[in-house]
């Protein structure tokens, strides 16, 4: 019997993105569902009733949650193909490290950016700054997280990569100007088309982010 | 040569008991170290210099950081005794769908206990309450989280049960009431020596947070 993969995802999410870049990664064939958050399906609530976020992956009637936790499962569910996680223990802990500090540090610096005004708003810009300076530091002179090869940290990261532009904009900064090994990296990985097909539009997002905005009455 | 296993730690940390506990499952010898978390050691800060946090685990003088991360770290690298992650990945991801839960939520709920008064208190109760019956549910009618072995899940939450009886005294309440086969559970734990010997006793716990309390001038 075939596997039944369905993923409950939002466009514009670069916890779902990295889902739908483990599932190109591996090649597997999957239904995608895009949720209105909104206005959460059924289906979610019962499938993600603890945070009742997305993205899930329901495997065979089974969920599982989490992005990171996701990303796991696919590359030790379907481990013939593009293996994810490092085969070393050592190095495997630090994958896991820098993709929880992305989750910790980074994401919520990041949200400061567009979520906030005035001092939290630069506050945010300044750690993110630093978060993103880190982590080019973790690259060092690496093609990829991976090393030689496209890896889970490379799928943790490169999601927020879709993301810049409107961090860039809303914040009124240049990434490039103080990473500009980390833009390489990103170009790179866009050369996949695992990668390219998984994220979303730049200028998307970035209108995605002006719309969130105004929602929220940051503006 | 043998292993050199390094672990600074603070006594209460909850977080510290689990790479304690999971050292102790393998049979690792490993030297201790007792930080003054208000003045750091040189050690640490250069070791964990993203999150200066404990626990971190020093092996062969390579660090490894954040304890849900270590605890895996061990398992992989002592893997010959006492499995602690499930071997099928769909028990594997929810292990740590769970274990990552009791770190978002129970642990926040928990410290709303003990380092707020009020209303919010009170919230915090309601919602340790709702997360840890979450926790019985999934246990069912187990005798561990890790199903007939005690697993990952496990050393996850064990360590906690040191804070319970803090909890229930600045919380008034009682666990047992809400969750009784929650407290068969630790009591079933507890009769492990690699629990007892690992975990904080929790009247000391109690006096710690007491001392803590007047520390944030929380009475």
């Amino acid at each position: 019997m075939a596997d039944e993969v369905i993923l409950l995802d939002a466009h514009y999410s670069m916890f779902g993105m990295r889902v739908r870049l483990a599932l190109a990664e591996k090649g597997i064939e999957y239904e995608y569902r895009e949720e209105n958050l909104a206005n959460k399906s059924p289906l979610l609530l019962e499938m993600n009733p603890v945070h009742k976020k997305i993205p899930v992956l329901i495997h065979n009637k089974k969920p599982i949650c989490e992005s990171l936790i996701i990303v796991q499962y696919i590359d030790e569910v379907w481990k013939d193909k593009s293996p994810l996680l490092p085969s070393d223990p050592y190095q495997r802990a630090q994958a896991r490290f820098w993709a929880d500090f992305i989750d910790k540090k980074m994401y919520e610096s990041g949200g400061k950016i567009w979520k906030t005004k005035g001092e939290e708003k630069e506050a945010g810009k300044k750690e993110f700054i630093e978060n993103i300076k880190l982590l080019e530091g973790v690259l060092g002179e690496k093609p990829y997280f991976g090393g030689e090869e496209f890896g889970y940290l490379d799928v943790a990261l490169i999601t927020f990569y879709s993301w810049f532009y409107a961090y860039e904009t809303v914040g009124e900064f240049s990434i490039e100007q103080h990473c500009p090994k980390l833009i390489e990296w990103g170009k790179r990985c866009m050369e996949r088309e695992s990668v390219s097909k998984s994220l979303a539009d730049p200028h998307k997002v970035y209108d995605f982010v002006l719309m969130l905005r105004k929602k929220y009455g940051v503006e």
